[in-house]
């Protein structure tokens, strides 16, 4: 419901201070060209700003994760973790894949990926800034400017999207300062190829995650297919490989510390401009309050689906996201109690108001926006932290019943003026969504959940309660928990929407037909609709204010870090970029140790239990052991390198990414940063900061003497 | 039963090829003194040697710990480990000791330490090789060389021991080829002084146990009393603290990465030059039999105490030295899997044997030996093997009644003739132990570890079982669990020994009327007294040939090492030895890092739980939050000195030992090794040993800025 809110304020911009901190625009790599060419880069940068030449035509997004092609049968590397949900997918309780691993032998083996698995090649990137914010938008304020961008944005997307097969997204850079149309084809025919075992692909599991040393294998790989005549299509039997028009060559040497490495994909969300209050906002309450819920909401999972192994399962991939923020958002706050990050940006900010006040001309451009977007920032602020329990205090049926009402209102528009994310376009991810809920469900575990937050939210004072929405559940002040489980169990029992056909058929009906249901939580969706309509209005009007402040404020930020000599890049937006840098070691780890730059399969052995996290395969221990390393020892580490750290700037979306050599070959792939650094997203740390890769040597090695996966090998090149 | 064959199997001898192997005799130390001084020592080698000055008069040992003075009124440092018993002694249900801390701000708040606590203070050393291998005794062989040796040996120490409060050992270097005699003022009166909560001196526990990073405040405090006329005494309120001749000086300057240490203490046993064939015994057969027998009596012990807190802590201390030894002979073995140990000395001794072979001088004078020793020893271990499980499967009070029944025979004898143990000054010691079954014995913990290892002894062949014990337990071939369990069951019903008095009382009676009673134990000992005899003596007739032969080996071995030109210090045997090195880092940690020299309180910090092995206190936490430093930071490491790694060459019974500086002052106590190096004990390994202390400064700091014992510190001088 915030999506605009979130997608405005979480762009902004930042100066590229040190040599390896940058998520670079592939246009702007001209810019660094120097600093590129004295970390070692063999290309020529400009060669880097083609996206549909070598080598960043073989770069792809599975939306959430980054991939690339490598191989000219249309074969995509990319990390186990990404694939994971297709190899769960494809998992019986008779051949569990997930802890087997999986190896089509063959094209015809290949099966189907996760329902909803795409793979975008981008075809084309474009400024459509002054499409987006016309003369006519520049002049509008509030929900009207909200509005007049989303459709904007919405024609652009449309008749862009006129050409079939392809997916057009207009994604706002420098805080909603410049926007640009990139035009994906989207793959949707994707077939898991192979994953190593979790024992390989996982190892180390949670009690690793964001850690060094590292042991994971992170890979696997997909293969796009497409129609015969080359065209974007569902599954069929009949589809071909896709044939890109370029793919990454895996390196002849490997790598070593020192070596320039690059890594391209594409990174989602960094902060590192943010205003002094929305780190403070962020830092001082709503990660600690996050972090909290996520805690008690763990526990409650864990309580009860005890000993329900169905339960358990459907409630693994929810409690592998909440831990990996958990842990992700308390690495930060621990990160941010030791450091002067909030004074630091307060005197930046501080330094940028004198440098606006310091002329007339700048005063008069920039000073009421400044002023302004502190203002606006900090009431939307507000509204969070206020609607923080009721957040969590949804029930999931409800928020389906919601989506279902809307959807059945919107369609009775013209598809151009829907609500973003029920035009026709998106009908297929809905529909598989309100599908999923029986993989993903259970009515216990979530009244449990909700009568947790519910709890906390029903204390609130009255004044800081949503009406529509205590009416809607029956809250009111000093209610006992008995009455409010009683409230609960009530609303549950009253609706039939955890079953399936029932909750399909609704994708099916009218408006009237969820005014006349008796379903509870139809009911209850009605009830809050025009409500919700009215908050959402709310927010467009703060929305749209905030947009223009925001982007302005952007704008003197910018020309401030000119001033002072300083290129800059725009945060992250989960559009492709570009970081490079070196193989690193580190001179502090753990109190009492530092990091080598890589570790080694002597690691695997040596943390394997046999369980759990660290159950390496038996044949891979057994090759460990008896040293049958093959061609990929390490000459230096006289073992098979595992992982390596690199002085990289990548962030949550980068899963999967490539990672390049000098001369642009493929040296293995980026998984994971370190717990101590992750707060780079808000503050670039150069001491902390390590990305973690999967040496190529690594797959290459289990691949030909553990899983044996010599067609594979042999189509990449390396057999 | 087997300890005139320990302590003469223990005794080996090593070449100084390294500059910090070694574990010198301080006599020995004026032949090293070039490397002493190149390593950085400003004090002429030559003050080492006299034992009663300066810095070597302030070195004290616990028996089984080291220590030093470290105030001129008796204040003695060692580890918290070392002082353990002497806090849980002290602890009631109302007060736990152990959890909180102890400090007596007062001497009149000093406690007495744990029952027979010592501190021994080295008077005299002086060698004894003729009188115990006299002439007559040179030509004497088997049975008869043993009970000769012991005879010179008991008639020097009572010799020595008519000086009253002194205890006197004459201890085997070098295989047996020399005898030392040392004398040592026994202290009777040990007081607690302080220590700190086992959330700083036991941190990190069992799992930080042979670790690095290592986090431990591994320091206690006793105090030394003696009678006004300054005699050694038994614990009195008339007592005064002992004024020793010397006591160490702190250091004024923190310590760093290169400087020069070493460390004074009492180190136990190396086995640095055995046979090939104890090699392989140890390591292919022994330690692996102890690894597995312990991991079960562990399990069985987790599962007999469940949820019996009493009987829990009854077990608390053998639990946590079974785990030790687990942990280090396990790690010895996961060294030794990886290592060509056993192929380079088969090489070593080969080269040997070709040595002595070389001149038929050497070879009449050497060769037999040799060849005889390799036989010997070979028996002997195959012995050891066949009794292993018998040594499991004894009832702890069967042990008890069979020593009350020797000691009620040995009595019978004048004092000079009784077996060692047995003898007057044996008694009060032998009195604490039996006393003590009330403190760590469990009836039902007992029976079932006996009743695993008693099925396992039960299975092997009659040919491998020993007939008296089969017929003294009622053990046939093929018998069922459910008839050993009866048979068990009997035993243990027919005992009264478990009570307190009923053991006190044996402790008085005649040989007649064991042989008269109808307790089940003691009936069994009664009948295992003449076959314990006859197999005592021929273990006895086997260790005397045993000591000929290795003695002679030894000799051999020495004089080959002197012909390639390498200086000799004997293996360690609980004596007092010195070694010395220099703070260092380590190149290769846990894959994937390397070791740095110092860990500090910041690693404190972030190890934290506030539960078990991690429950730093929350006075300390808040001191590090703080950044509540002091004087005691580092100025590079900008925090305060937890642990520090060195390369000296120490193992179990140097805990405690004084770490001096260059000049000779205190910088800290020896607490440990690390698990990839303990295999060193056998074989050493220049590349992984490090030894780990505690630094001053922790202590100081601890001290002054939480624990508040500002008595302490101004009495070492520190404020």
């Amino acid at each position: 419901m915030k999506k605009t809110l979130i997608t405005l304020a979480i762009l902004s911009t930042t100066a590229a201070a040190h040599a390896d901190e940058g998520m670079w625009m592939p246009q702007q790599l001209p810019q660094v060209a120097k600093q590129l060419k004295a970390a070692g880069l063999k290309l020529d940068p400009a060669t880097l700003t083609k996206l549909t030449e070598f080598p960043m035509g073989a770069i792809v997004s599975l939306g959430g994760c980054s991939a690339s092609f490598v191989s000219p049968q249309g074969l995509v590397a990319t990390n186990h973790h990404c694939v994971y949900n297709s190899v769960a997918h494809n998992s019986t309780k008779d051949n569990d894949l997930l802890a087997n691993g999986f190896l089509a032998k063959t094209f015809a083996d290949e099966v189907p990926a996760a329902p909803g698995s795409r793979i975008f090649v981008t075809k084309d990137v474009s400024n459509v800034s002054d499409k987006v914010i016309s003369a006519d938008v520049a002049k509008l304020t509030g929900k009207k400017r909200s509005d007049a961008i989303e459709k904007n944005q919405k024609s652009i997307v449309a008749e862009c999207e006129k050409d079939a097969g392809h997916r057009c997204t207009v994604s706002a850079y420098y805080g909603g300062l410049e926007f640009y149309l990139i035009k994906q084809l989207e793959i949707r025919d994707v077939r898991l190829v192979h994953a190593p075992p979790a024992g390989v692909g996982k190892f180390g599991g949670d009690t690793d995650n964001w850690m060094w040393p590292r042991h994971t294998g992170d890979y696997g790989f997909y293969r796009a297919y497409v129609s015969k005549d080359g065209k974007a299509a569902d599954f069929s039997k009949d589809n071909v490989p896709y044939v890109p028009k370029l793919s990454l060559k895996l390196a002849k040497e490997g790598v070593k510390e020192g070596d320039f490495v690059m890594v391209l994909g594409y990174p989602g969300r960094t902060n590192r401009h943010r205003l002094p209050s929305e780190v403070s906002y962020t830092f001082d309450w709503n990660y600690p309050a996050f972090v909290k819920a996520s805690g008690e909401n763990l526990a409650i999972i864990a309580r009860e689906t005890a000993g329900n192994e169905d339960t358990r399962l459907k409630y693994a991939g929810q409690v592998a996201g909440t831990n990996n923020y958990y842990k992700n958002r308390q690495g930060m706050l621990d990160s941010y109690a030791g450091s002067d990050f909030l004074a630091r940006k307060t005197k930046e900010h501080d330094e940028l108001k004198a440098w606006v006040n310091a002329t007339p001309a700048r005063k008069a451009e920039f000073a009421g926006d400044i002023e302004r977007v502190e203002k606006l920032i900090a009431e939307r602020d507000a509204d969070n932290k206020r609607d923080f329990f009721l957040g969590y205090a949804q029930p999931r049926l409800l928020s389906t019943a919601r989506s279902l009402y809307r959807l059945a209102n919107e369609t009775l528009k013209p598809d151009a003026e829907r609500k973003a994310g029920y035009q026709v376009r998106d009908l297929p991810r809905f529909k598989a969504s309100v599908a999923a809920t029986e993989r993903n469900y259970d009515e216990k575990v979530d009244k449990a959940l909700v009568l947790n937050s519910l709890s906390k939210y029903a204390a609130l004072p009255q004044a800081q309660r949503r009406a529509a929405f205590d009416a809607a559940f029956g809250i009111k002040d000093g209610m006992t928990q008995a009455e409010l489980v009683a409230a609960i169990d009530t609303l549950y029992a009253g609706s039939k929407l955890g079953d399936k056909t029932e909750r399909a058929a609704w994708l099916e009906r009218k408006p009237a037909d969820f005014q006349a249901s008796n379903d509870s939580f139809v009911k209850a969706a009605v009830a809050l609709y025009e409500p919700g309509l009215k908050l959402e209005a709310e927010e467009e009007e703060l929305g749209g204010n905030i947009q223009q402040a925001y982007a302005n404020y952007m704008k003197a930020k910018i020309a401030y870090m000119k001033s002072k000599g300083q290129a800059v890049y725009p945060d992250a937006n989960s559009t492709l970029r570009v970081t490079f840098g070196r193989i690193a070691a580190r001179d502090h780890g753990a109190d009492g140790t530092t990091w080598t730059a890589f570790t080694t399969v002597n690691g695997v052995a040596a943390k394997a239990t046999g369980k759990g996290d660290f159950n390496a395969p038996a044949a891979q221990l057994a090759a460990i052991k008896a040293k049958d390393f093959g061609k990929y020892a390490d000459a230096k580490l006289k073992s098979v390198p595992v992982d390596y750290l690199a002085t990289l700037d990548i962030t949550g979306g980068n899963s999967g990414s490539a990672a390049l050599n000098a001369k642009g070959e493929f040296i293995g792939l980026a998984f994971d940063g370190t717990l101590d650094s992750i707060i780079s997203d808000w503050d670039y740390n150069k001491a902390n900061t390590r990305s973690i890769q999967v040496d190529l040597r690594y797959m290459l090695w289990n691949m030909k003497h553990i899983d044996k996966a010599h067609n594979l090998l042999k189509e990449m090149g390396a057999e």
